[in-house]
């Protein structure tokens, strides 16, 4: 009989009760109407993170929840399920197997989950979307080993609801490539002379190899070809490229009231993202040592004033207006790769969400 | 162009020299003929796992290097080659398939070197085995991030080295198990109260069913029939609790040279063992008082005066005893479940190693 050791009892109520924040929600920026098409397929997702991370050991279920309830906009679901219905409705006589994509839909957020909470714990952050985050609330120890249980169980719910190894390989290999991806952005954190190629790396295996395997994965249950599945995993890739940038550059230009976060909170982890590398690029040797000492205040802490500054200086010298030109460009690439889809809704709404993810409101 | 971050180059040439700890050689207690017999296939596993692990991302080369090289007896792997060779033994025209089975067995150590990499993250660990753990060289953050990457890439390894969905399902089953045992483990800390059951279930969860899982998998693949796999699960399941008990009995009794750790290790982390358990169910009230005061000094931190005075009490109360008897009835029940198989070279290696796991002296 195994040990039930809840944490906190009523998280399961919350649990059962839980409406979460997706993209097709009201109480975003995003227009209602923009996964609105695969609304029922998306709760259908949330229903199985709920079944899935119904462990017995009590404050296993109780994390997981508080994750899974963080208001997370379920990108990388709605990815595969768009990408599934795409492929699917070029075929005649196809059987979708509704099922099965869910359950990698599902896995997606899983791993998505992990990878987070273990983020949060390395960056010792108190929030995340405006709400505390797992590490905070039940400490760095239980939080890491349940960033393992889901990532295992993400592979366990791969494996036993599918009959091929396909989907076991992608996922599994976009885990360990955000693993890396992570290890080299922790590496060259506060370094100000990391060469663009080595942000472009670092974007391509944190985000958009996962997006790209998440639009493959979609693709190859809905039955696409070779050639398909190709062209909607390039499509996630771009997309990823794009919504990393978009991200970065919410770090300096977001409304925290809809991020969640603070104003440069990446900043203060020593991350040097795109505006500040095109900025760098530009900037005279007196503004880069201005640059240099407000990164790394002689104080310590940086301040918000230091953040402010940083801000001002990057968008003088164009770093915005850069970072964002390279996204959009990332998302006419992506939107590209759609054209050999004829018109359908499935194929419209990844093509909204492409340009959903580079808006500057969002 | 992937970019490599090495942190320390001189680990690359230690991992190409590398000579690890396993069971067969005589720098440790085990006689060197225990596993000589499957020396040859565990000097591969060493070179698969070095393959494996060589990311272009240096520091997570150069993490998983230094977990490598901590000095694991590679029991895991053990397990899984002597299970498939036994069962192996049993079949005639039988090509038996090494690359399969070195892989499994390389996923497996990969597992095992995560868990180990998160829990000395999450009890702050200086060292194990004598050697300083990956947290305390690197920092916990690209530790965390490097447990991930090993877990990703222990499922993506069998993935890609396997045609059936079975191996990848078992060892993904017994991570989920491990990380809620884990949990569990965490969530009772300090508690003199749990009961036996609780205990049961944690040493279950994080060692039986891991340990488990490595026999039947090597099982599976040696062409075993599903009783015959059964077996050798049952094997590594009763073996898994026995070791489990042994090892927490070092935690009071052991050579700190030869368990590179201190004594005490486990207490100080508020783990609640057998012995301790065994003890406390035999205590008078008066006895039980001043152990509570002991595990939970109102100063802080245990001293060795503390460990020692509640090693004197245990074995006046008879714990060890009691925990050594549990220990070797498990035995006793793993070597039953060998008694199917004939006698064979890897059969008496498999019941060499389940005596070798209770001995006081390991």
């Amino acid at each position: 009989m195994p040990t039930s050791v809840p944490l906190k009892p009523e998280m399961e109520i919350e649990r059962n009760e839980m409406t979460s924040r997706t993209l097709t929600s009201d109480n975003t920026s995003s227009p209602v109407s923009l996964l609105g098409l695969i609304e029922g397929e998306l709760q259908k997702v949330e229903a199985r993170l709920i079944a899935e991370t119904r462990s017995d050991v009590g404050a296993v279920r109780d994390i997981s929840g508080h994750t899974l309830l963080s208001g997370g906009k379920r990108l990388r679901p709605a990815l595969a399920i768009l990408c599934a219905r795409t492929a699917a409705a070029q075929r005649t006589s196809f059987v979708y197997p509704e099922d099965r994509v869910i359950a990698a839909a599902a896995a997606a957020e899983m791993i998505h989950m992990a990878t987070l909470m273990h983020d949060d714990v390395v960056d010792e952050a108190p929030e995340r979307r405006g709400r505390p985050t797992a590490s905070a609330v039940y400490g760095n120890s239980i939080t890491i080993l349940t960033g393992d249980y889901l990532l295992a169980k993400s592979i366990s719910l791969l494996a036993h609801n599918d009959e091929n190894l396909h989907v076991v390989r992608v996922f599994s290999d976009v885990t360990v490539t955000m693993a890396e991806g992570e290890v080299l952005q922790d590496v060259i954190a506060h370094n100000l002379d990391i060469p663009l190629e080595t942000y472009e790396e670092v974007i391509e295996r944190k985000t958009a190899r996962f997006l790209a395997g998440c639009c493959e994965t979609g693709a190859m249950l809905g039955g696409a070809d070779a050639a398909e599945a190709a062209a909607l995993r390039a499509y996630g890739h771009h997309l990823g490229n794009a919504f990393q940038i978009a991200d970065d550059l919410l770090d300096f230009l977001g409304n925290p009231k809809k991020t969640g976060k603070s104003l440069g909170t990446d900043l203060r982890d020593g991350r040097v993202t795109l505006p500040l590398i095109h900025a760098l690029a530009q900037a005279d040797s007196e503004t880069r040592e201005s640059l240099r000492v407000r990164l790394a205040p002689p104080g310590g802490a940086m301040t918000d004033a230091d953040i402010a500054a940083i801000t001002a200086t990057i968008q003088r010298l164009g770093g915005f207006e850069a970072a964002q030109k390279v996204a959009e460009e990332r998302t006419e690439r992506a939107i590209k790769e759609l054209r050999r889809f004829p018109a359908s809704p499935h194929r419209d709404a990844l093509e909204r969400l492409a340009r959903f993810v580079v808006a500057r409101d969002r």
